[in-house]
């Protein structure tokens, strides 16, 4: 491949995600995942700390461009959920996109199958919705609305999340967002 | 104090907890909570498997009694969130009385203060709001309507208790649980 490597970061995901999800998270070596993208170990250890960090490395900059988004929102009248939403929807057009739904499943099949992935996932939502709700803060929204629009969007995005990868997969994450939104509308009774 | 150790969950919960809170929750040893509490190490581990347990020992009944109260309630015809509300409310009312509010801001400051025992508490809500999902399926609540409720009720849920620990005091927990779910209606601005 040369020392440019085209797209090593995904296709090192893509390897290893088809690895975790036929041989387990447990049984699989970077060595291997680097052999089935074509790259080196040394390759891989520039874009992932370690095996885990493939299924988890794209969180921060998901949990950014969310609280960005969502201060953009605000700043435009939106309220506190659907400035959270809006970003959301944002997000899944970008980065969500058809392509990525495979990837996406086989993630979370992996996730869902072993104890220790499943309390990283825990405390990646957690941790977004803790981002969420100080941004909501600084920008005008008090406790404890701010709180509970960040648990409210985390909820929305989880729930919408797993709608699309297990779904037929013919509808857009930004579209099955918007839909779950209005269903917890329904649901809290407002 | 004898064979029949009156009160000795109690005591050995309330000893445990100032322990944690002075000395750490690691260096804290099994003897010395027995100790402090005027019991044996044996009468200790009747009660708790480890010095964790001691935190999250109430969590399976707390869910249970969630769970069967949220049924009751939608059985009288209320919404999904509204059930679990009043579930939330009845245990609150029940079970975190005003006596219990030193010792849940203890238990939460020990949490706060120790990323495995955070982690735990992650996984105790998500358990929570796994099994309110269940039970509402199972009660003709369709999903995304279920999973939503579920976690919107366990939002309510932990924004109120923080509230109550933090807050002046004189407020029982089930009227702030009350008022928190009113807000979580005006900010997802159904």
């Amino acid at each position: 491949m040369g020392r440019w490597e085209p797209n090593a970061r995904g296709r090192l995901e893509k390897a290893a995600l088809e690895l975790y999800a036929t041989r387990g998270f447990d049984a699989t070596t970077v060595a291997e995942i680097a052999a089935r993208a074509g790259l080196t170990e040394r390759t891989f250890f520039r874009h992932f700390a370690d095996k885990r960090e493939v299924l988890f490395g794209g969180s921060g900059t998901l949990e950014e461009h969310l609280v960005k988004g969502t201060v953009s929102a605000l700043a435009e009248g939106l309220g506190p959920v659907e400035a959270i939403t809006a970003a959301l929807c944002q997000i899944a057009g970008e980065t969500f996109t058809g392509e990525r739904r495979a990837l996406a499943r086989d993630r979370q099949a992996v996730i869902a199958s072993h104890p220790d992935l499943r309390e990283r996932e825990l405390i990646k939502m957690a941790s977004m919705a803790s981002a969420l709700a100080g941004a909501l803060r600084e920008h005008g929204v008090s406790d404890p609305g701010a709180a509970l629009a960040a648990e409210a969007g985390v909820a929305i995005f989880k729930v919408a999340f797993g709608r699309w990868i297990t779904g037929p997969g013919s509808r857009p994450l930004a579209d099955i967002i918007r839909e779950t939104a209005g269903v917890l509308n329904s649901v809290t009774g407002g």
